[in-house]
């Protein structure tokens, strides 16, 4: 597998604008720094440890494990611990790396009879070749799915805003012509492609935003506008440890009349299959799969984070320390649980394929963010005020920095280790990093309350009915 | 296998008091007379559904399945399967049905050496012995493990309270003599036997109450005082559905000059193995293993019990009661998970013996009252003016009967069967019974926060440790 | 002033079903037994304290001083001295005593204006007339205000459910005759009269319902059938001590064919004033006043509770149990502070009335459910284990009562004292009447949501927003 | 009053550590700016508003009102005004302003009888004296209270480790020698003093430690090391429009053989005075009034921005943010009702001076940050996409902002005011600054846990346990 090519690949002719200026080498520059660092070490270990990371296609071609279709229990634990071994290249930090939309385009590929065609083109057939490009060409590619919630009160059809979604301008022979913009467009920058869809919700009269479409990020009239970032350029990676290597960047997308060809298109104008998209296809059981890996990596994170201040800092003999990390401990079990019953309660479908178990999925989705908030306080309260007494690097190396030492450090932790560990956690509790982390684990996959009904509409309720028509029964009237 | 001689058995010379007076025949005592009833069906599976429910020993012979030495994970899941069929009986209501100390027993048995012997007796080999004769037996055997609060800030050795504990009064050639008291015996009053320990905190001090044995419910000075039943003998089941079928009787037991045979003496006067024996002998991994699964039982009771409220009552389009709903199934499907998760990550002991994996079981005993806890609010909030309008039976059968349907009923759901409904749903919510069955979930294994605790104490936090150590070798000084 | 006349006035010809019979006389019927004495000594609290309990109208007679019309802030003070006292009667475990309506009651007199007048009767009129003749009468008004949830996903005008709300049937020159049903009307059973309205929330369409009026509970063609009683009738009050004391009886009110004449008809068929009736005339500032010193009285009960629980069972010394206290302590003082506030943020409106702020007044509403839900968790977490260890009063009376004696007393609290105690404080978290209770708090004012939604629409965001304007406007562009 | 020399006052010999450099000049330093712009504004105000912000000492001079005896409710309410009218300044950002410490010296000052005297001093006059220096220079005292949790499981009197906190090293006729540190030395970088002292928890052996002194900042020996700074210095106000404004630095201090002149010295070497230094003073009363102020104001900012997210993206029709929002304004609500009763429950102590009522002011401290974080939770919910999509100012003002502004604007709201309200909302909620708040909010006070402990202890149990004495007292034995 060619995996070198990365870097060199995203130095193309793409418009990123970070700061009011544009990038002239996303590779290089170094807000995206961290970042790149990881996919790059993605790519090596495909070649590093091909037996987890890589599997062979039909044709016997090596491709990114990520893209094989699971056709067993075992082939989806197999995906599951691929996912989480680049998952602990960022401890977790990181979401959407390669493998997230892989994932996805695997389940589209394989799913997309329900894609149908028209007279233009075969949108099936258009995402069977597509599946086919990104295996051969080991491709990263984001994807741009949420709309501005620009024009609250309007729906997309009636809106007269010009960015509150993407539409198709116009058509022809070759293809079709898009505007418009998507928010939360994460990793893009760094990224090959990206695949632009809605998730459900549109309604009849939206239908010129009713699409879905690949295509490159250099492609002309599309820009990627970066959020403030969350790295500290020029500031020590002691005083920030995590920000300064994983801030997963995250973009607006501005389109403007941006022409994509036919095969490239998957939904046209479709409100019904636009819907359909991220979960007829089951694309969302096998992304949300790789989410619940990426979860339990940095659940382990937190954990460690919790136990090691807690050891560090001599703060084991407390029964109240005891009792928040045996109730953290208790909810990384539970997380991890919930990924494996995805695993092991999935049957094959018509065509084959085992989809992780979506209720359980959900369950995870539903259940994590508020295990990950918790863990956060529970750090939090470990060691408040030790966190608001944080000197920088450049203070140990100045003129004071060994009275710092001998003020600072214990007999079993000095002073330097004590303030690395507590800056971590605090990059993790309380900096603009870490709060854009819990934001990210919150509503990453939509608001919990709409993954709450989901829940409630796609249940097998019949089963614990079941039981109460039988309590009831057994009433004498 | 008998299973006919259950109710006869428990018909003995038994001193079991209730509202003042001594209960002539508990089998036929109606405060008691639905717990006897899931009694007799628990019996009658191992007939009707052997496969299930019994395991041939190694000699042969058909045991109760509780009792069976689990040698993989499918064993594990085998008894599960048996564990959750008999919680079904009750809906998961009766927690302490023979299966749970069966599970425990045999635990006991496997590995019994740690219990040594002394120059009275062997206490292992005692185990193995109570062992076989429960397998042979068929028992129904209750625990008293729950010392009674009542001098609350002297430890036991040093209270001068007859009543703290159960301790050894003096001893003899052919056994023991014990007086004392423990809280909580549930069930005991319909057991054939109970088994009699401490869970772990004894101190140095605390020797003569450092014991462990069992004795038939019959023996001379032992006595059983029932609280208030929850039942309502005298009213309808139309009014209390589930109060009057599955109110699982807790009593207070006295003993006063107990003879116990050495051969039933398990621990004595020894505090070291008496704060061993639950956790050691894997006991609690067993019992708690049979808890889970009773647990998924009641936990898909309320979820059918929410769901059918909200389909009956039409309260499905609300996004709000979608919501809680899914979040209902979404604390199941964790808590199955966890079950599951017990079974798959446990690996054969030096004995062969795969233990349930204690991590999950606490994980779930943390969990999962809070999600019953929540559950039963949601359940509430379902319709709770509603519940605080149920006329009784006898209201239908009166003189404006006629009326009251009427008024009460709607078009997809007639006025008797929509109060049934919340009768037990208010049953379950709302009565003594239901907040009995709530108290039981939270505090049957021991307070949740020390359970917390020792979740802390055996989690192997070297593993998420790592991921921080290398996060923290990262960083540049 | 008339207080012997209460228990007279009540046995008359009324329609009360409970469990299927028709109430011979409400007076004497052990089920009510514990709310008309509650009653009672509200009317004897007049006569034995009236310098608290009663005023003088401008006429210079003395009436209930929960009628009188508030002109200060310290006018405000005193009907909450006069709530708070009648609440302690029952420790805040009876809502809708006489002091509720007669507050509304009050408010809807002094801002009579909005109600109008037509062709037949002015509506204005027939309040301040309404109000003399309380006044006068020094009557227990009840109120039915809440339509039954049975067709839910239809709006009143367009229910075919005959009882679904209560509409008008005909009118002719001397009044109308309306037929429908009311749930969760409480007290009613032993009440005078009972107004009857609707809560906001009726839609164009819905006029024939959209009606207000009072009338005397034995009115031909009204019956009230009682929920479910929570006293035990045929049971110690040893084991009760709170249900066989204070279950405030909810009931279901039915009308076929009531005739209430014009005199008494204060909205008809106007939807727009039906919905204003208990906010723009501000009886829900003065029945939430009332309300929010009952919750006062009960917050100190339950406080009393978990200290006297904390104190007597020798917990104190815990960190936990301190916490928990401490907790409940504050949570005590948030209400108290509210109710206070309440009264101090009043101004004068145009009729020179004190109406309680309603702000405050939403905000206890909101908090107060939380903490009284917490406060109870909290109390059963002091002593679960014993509080499922409570033996009968009629077991310490019988043959082992003397046994009993010794095994469950403390060298500080005899057996007796202590179970009767717990026996109290399960009552209050356990049992159906402290799950009514529960519910109660959490509901009776309408579910919490939707107030929590009223206090956005009504709350005065100027201020608040104020400040972040200024904040921006610091930034320079 | 002299309101001009603060600056001048604080650029002196002072050893200030910012990043490994010392400070030349405190106020012109960036990272304080903010910070020193609020304290000159501090000062102002006493000349712009001196009906609210001085107030005459029985000689007739205007004093600060934070240092007013207050002799009344009325006095109590004013103070408040004036501390609320300063929190305004930062909209309750900065809770270290020189009122604090005012209000706590003043009440050592009116209590310091129980300070007592020595052979060597007068303690009790050492704090008159030092008050009557606050109010005649009207300096700024900062405060170090706080010991470094460094080696946890010793206890002051028995630790190794020179800087576990600060102790007497030796004495002489003119003073006392001290060393040792303190932490979480909040806006002692831009004070003129600081008060040093001991929250309650020294035991016996500790007596080296048990000390108060006050002193300048400047004294020799005496060093202030900054936390990492949270202002964003080289960054634009539009892009962190709190952070680069209102970040209170926090430091920790080192004391190095600092000599302390006995009339400064106000507890030596007594365990049991320095316990009850805060409390038995009533300072914890006076300073908690100051901190209770402060967080209504910091409320109403965050209820503000609350409330102008949802004007501004026009959000408000959403039944949930309703619903939110109102129970911000609830919890608002509360707190301010929370402060007044402290006011209105207070009585003159001996001395005739009114403390705010302690009961209150706890109940708030534990209270407010759960509060707080609720509203932080809710803010993030209200548009946490929108909040993760924000170019900088640089973008707007580079080659596509206009573009930008299209994109990002709506009809009601402009690109550039939604971003930097956004900014403002994330710089409170995600931003290193709103978590340092955030931390700030729930312990500067002392952990929540340990304050509700002190409730527990404190507060008045009598009239709570009454009412349940009379329940039981009801019930027939």
């Amino acid at each position: 597998m060619d995996v070198e090519s990365y870097s060199k690949r995203i130095d193309d002719n793409r418009k990123v604008y970070l700061d009011g200026e544009i990038v002239k080498n996303v590779a290089t520059e170094p807000a995206f720094l961290g970042a790149v660092n990881v996919i790059n070490s993605y790519y090596r270990l495909q070649v590093e440890k091909p037996e987890t990371h890589t599997t062979l296609d039909r044709s016997g071609n090596a491709i990114a494990a990520s893209l094989s279709i699971p056709e067993s229990v075992t082939d989806l634990q197999s995906k599951r611990r691929h996912y989480k071994e680049i998952a602990d290249l960022s401890f977790g930090m990181l979401g959407r790396t390669p493998d997230f939309m892989n994932a996805a385009i695997m389940s589209w590929a394989v799913h997309s009879e329900f894609l149908g065609d028209s007279s233009a083109t075969s949108y099936s057939q258009n995402m069977k070749d597509y599946y086919r490009l990104c295996c051969e060409r080991n491709l990263f590619v984001a994807h741009g799915a949420i709309n501005p919630k620009i024009d609250r009160n309007a729906s997309l059809g009636s809106s007269e805003h010009p960015f509150c979604g993407v539409k198709v301008i116009h058509t022809n022979e070759e293809g079709i012509v898009v505007s418009g913009a998507k928010m939360i467009v994460t990793l893009a920058p760094i990224a090959d492609e990206i695949m632009v869809f809605n998730m459900p919700g549109l309604k009849p009269g939206d239908e010129d935003f009713a699409l879905a479409f690949a295509l490159p990020i250099a492609s002309p009239g599309l820009q990627l506008v970066c959020r403030k970032p969350l790295s500290r350029g020029g500031e020590a990676s002691f005083d920030y440890p995590l920000a300064n290597l994983f801030d997963e960047i995250d973009s607006y997308m501005i389109l403007t009349n941006v022409f994509v060809p036919w095969e490239r298109v998957f939904v046209f104008k479709d409100v019904m299959r636009s819907n359909q998209f991220y979960d007829r296809s089951f694309a969302r059981n096998h992304a949300g799969h790789q989410g619940a890996a990426r979860a339990i990596s940095k659940g382990e994170f937190v954990a460690g984070v919790a136990s090691k201040i807690a050891q560090d800092l001599e703060l084991s003999l407390s029964p109240n320390v005891q009792e928040q990390l045996g109730e953290i401990a208790s909810d990384l079990e539970a997380a991890k649980a919930l990924v494996e019953r995805s695993e092991n309660q999935s049957q094959a479908d018509d065509s084959g394929t085992f989809n992780p178990d979506i209720a359980a999925i959900h369950a995870l989705r539903i259940n994590f963010p508020r295990m990950y908030s918790r863990a956060l306080e529970k750090i939090r309260s470990l060691a408040p005020g030790s966190m608001m007494a944080l000197p920088t690097e450049a203070d140990f190396k100045g003129s004071n920095g060994n009275l710092l030492r001998e003020a600072l450090g214990s007999t079993n932790l000095n002073a330097m280790d004590r303030v690395k560990l507590l800056n971590l956690a605090w990059d993790l509790v309380g900096e603009g990093f870490g709060q854009r982390q819990l934001t990210y684990e919150i509503y990453h996959a939509g608001d919990p309350t709409i993954i709450a009904r989901s829940q409630f509409r796609g249940y097998d309720w019949e089963k614990p009915r079941q039981s109460v028509s039988l309590s009831l029964s057994n009433i004498d009237d």
